[in-house]
């Protein structure tokens, strides 16, 4: 059942004393904070995390930060900074809403993994730099949706049947009440594509990030369960391996793929994943792979080129495969 | 460029002087006509025809030989009678519209070979039967639009460029003033699918059977000469690989194909056939193979049985291909 969940990430937001808000810091306020954070990263933990100023990456660079969900749009492309961990599962972006963004990512669902590895980067900041923490409000944030424990708690669950049996909306009624909210898998203002939905906290002030994160978690679960049952239920219908077989041809010899179809695609194909014998770990990748981003790599490529690399991209990777 | 043709068929209209047209005779004519026309096919040609009482066939049987174009559907299925060579190129229907249908068919564009057969076939029976003829009119026969050769001669064109450009009106008008028609592949009254037409002389009064056939065989060579370039045309789309390839992509791997479907994804399969690797002889042996009555072979399926089974057969025909 863990197999529903892709991802999980946990990100706090923190802010300086001393500094103004993002938005009103001069260039040599923000070229301290940047060798604040080089500084106390490399004493804490040294050679683990490499460096980018925003305005040396090329767009398709920090495109392909976002597609991996590294970084966000969000992240200033002139003054921004981003320190990313060799394994690729720790950000921290300075110039976003916040001084900080501490952002940990883990594959499938790990929220208390997760949320200790956001915490051992937040302590080793913590130790080194001077928080803006208020006795009563908790981290003091720019955006006030974030104050108190500053933290965002999210699982991307691919939920197929639940969307095909217009399941959705009753959840995200529901969990609204607990404090929690659904969005696309880019997170907020993102738009649904591939199934793919974001399960976070909304609620960061009045309740510890172990409480929240425990409540997602209960709340993530139950919402498997669901999609679960639903999956059953798809299976039992007698085009199911028929359609499952369908886009699973589509995708193994189309020579030109369009993002929304592959989305679409890989959606099937995650669902059939079982009777594939491919992992879904690795349609996950295949994703990221399938990203525009990813796919022009260290060229421009024009829309109709991307189209027919994605193609590519998907043909090969099916092919390893011994359907 | 040959393949675009499908197959050739021609047949004789065909009485016998002395007996009442097929609706008038009784039963002991009937019995004499088959014994009449077994004792000439043994004694000119011994052991090539095997031979059918229909009311001895079952149901599935004789719709087989329909699927094969052996016989049509107006063979009675009480009265009726066929011989059917071994290499099952030649048949002969006793008790359709005329006492006699003699019906050869090749595969590909064979008009002159096809002719020939039958005349084989005509010229034996013709030896030892006596055939109704007038001097004025030709053979005499049921239908007054038959008189004269008595003969039908027509080719299954595989047209879907010319389709797709909606060619296939231009054709119909143009060559209906040469004396020739565009019908479905299963004769008159057939609906098109899979983008096969069959192309036969209409008249048959005041012109010989080789001026009929040597026209037919003229138009023919120009349509498939149409067809190519639209193909042509056809390649030169961006789009044209992606469409073949996702076409194939299902046919590999649908669990469940639906005849109108099968028909529609054989004609992309035919039309890629070259880029496939497959032969087009190879497809037409499928399109017979995935025919309702071919699928059930002896025992009843549901339709939906037939339909599962149809995916069954393509897949396991095109898993021997290497693609």
């Amino acid at each position: 059942m863990n197999n529903i969940a892709v991802s999980t990430r946990v990100r706090f937001a923190r802010n300086l004393k001393r500094y103004p808000f993002v938005g009103c810091m001069n260039l040599s306020q923000r070229e301290e904070l940047i060798s604040l954070v080089k500084t106390a990263l490399e004493k804490a933990a040294p050679g683990v995390f490499e460096y980018y100023p925003m305005n040396e990456l090329s767009d398709i660079k920090a495109a392909m930060l976002v597609e991996e969900k590294l970084i966000s749009h969000e992240l200033d492309k002139d003054s921004g900074f981003v320190a990313i961990s060799h394994d690729r599962t720790s950000s921290i972006m300075l110039g976003e809403e916040d001084h900080l963004r501490i952002c940990n990512i883990l594959p499938g669902l790990a929220l208390g993994e997760t949320l200790s590895s956001a915490d051992k980067i937040d302590d080793i900041l913590d130790q080194r730099l001077d928080y803006a923490f208020d006795e009563n409000l908790g981290f003091l944030t720019n955006c006030p949706t974030n104050l108190g424990t500053g933290m965002r708690a999210s699982v991307i669950l691919h939920l197929p049947a639940l969307e095909k049996a217009e399941f959705i909306p009753v959840i995200t009624g529901s969990i609204g009440k607990l404090g929690l909210t659904v969005r696309g898998s880019y997170g907020e203002g993102t738009k649904v594509s591939g199934a793919l939905y974001s399960i976070s906290n909304q609620v960061t002030l009045g309740i510890s990030e172990i409480e929240s994160v425990s409540k997602l978690d209960t709340v993530v679960n139950q919402i498997m369960e669901r999609e679960e049952s639903a999956r059953e239920r798809m299976r039992k219908n007698d085009r199911y391996e028929d359609e499952i077989f369908r886009n699973y041809g589509i995708m193994r010899y189309a020579r030109v793929m369009p993002l929304d179809e592959f989305m679409e695609l890989s959606s099937w194909l995650r669902l059939g994943a079982p009777i594939m014998g491919i992992s879904e770990r690795d349609i996950d990748r295949l994703t990221v792979m399938a990203s525009p981003a990813h796919l022009c790599g260290d060229t421009i490529l024009s829309p109709e080129e991307i189209n027919k690399k994605r193609a590519d991209v998907v043909r090969e990777f099916l092919g390893k495969g011994k359907i």
